[in-house]
């Protein structure tokens, strides 16, 4: 099933999904593909660059890859043993980078929107009680989703 | 770690993974990502076309990306709640198609090729007793490993 926006089962599956694979890809054209945590928010998906350890977060090849070429693919699976239970519900959309903290010039609702943000991954992830997330160095990716397909049982 | 060729705990995880997420990108680097079975057969990864349900399976866009643009992105991760136990392998690579079934003026190597990465499928995945795999017109993926990354506990 294609759509442009995401069904109820969709929504259901992805609200319960604890982690997804990010996949972008440089202005050449070479794929990558990373695991991410994520909420979903109104049709917007956001995932953090938190406190796990991964060295130099601006580095990261996932933001690099954005700033490149802004189209991504978020994919949400379940594996089960019991093959007829598989399922999934991939994403198509593009991708922005948020700026969590004081940007110099950073307008006041992408800062509202990165607290939104915030608040939504704390509260699906209990985990963030001690993993650092926010802050004035912050950073977010906002996926607007453009197509949303889905396989099996979801 | 990044690495040209396994290590042997990356080699481990690997053989113990399950399921991995495949990426590509079409000629206009658009990613794409799709949930894979894989086996890993001295530094190459194989991954059928297999008989689950996924219509026209000439017509997959993983197929059409890899024809287009070779480049490709596998991720094998493990998640758990406890996030000091993260961990995944991410390899780069080049991918190939290649046809199982009797394809005119293929090479003899390559059906023999087809038919290992079948076997190694069929023993790492009991599924294959029921689901169709193998056969005139199948496929495999091929991806050989041009660098491996890892991440976390693994």
């Amino acid at each position: 099933m294609v759509m442009r926006s995401l069904t109820p089962d969709q929504t259901r599956f992805l609200d319960a999904a604890r982690v997804g694979a990010l996949a972008t890809a440089d202005g050449d054209g070479h794929p990558h593909v990373v695991p991410v945590v994520f909420v979903l928010d109104d049709g917007r998906i956001y995932t953090p660059i938190d406190g796990k350890p991964k060295g130099d977060p601006r580095g990261l090849r996932r933001l690099r890859n954005i700033r490149e070429n802004p189209r991504v693919s978020l994919l949400v699976s379940r594996y089960e043993e019991d093959w007829t239970r598989l399922g999934f519900v991939l994403i198509r959309g593009t991708a922005m980078i948020l700026e969590g903290g004081s940007a110099d010039g950073r307008p006041a609702e992408e800062e509202a929107e990165c607290r939104s943000a915030e608040a939504l991954l704390r509260e699906k992830y209990s985990q963030y009680e001690t993993v650092p997330l926010g802050g004035p160095d912050s950073l977010f990716i906002r996926i607007t989703l453009e197509r949303a397909t889905s396989w099996g049982m979801i």
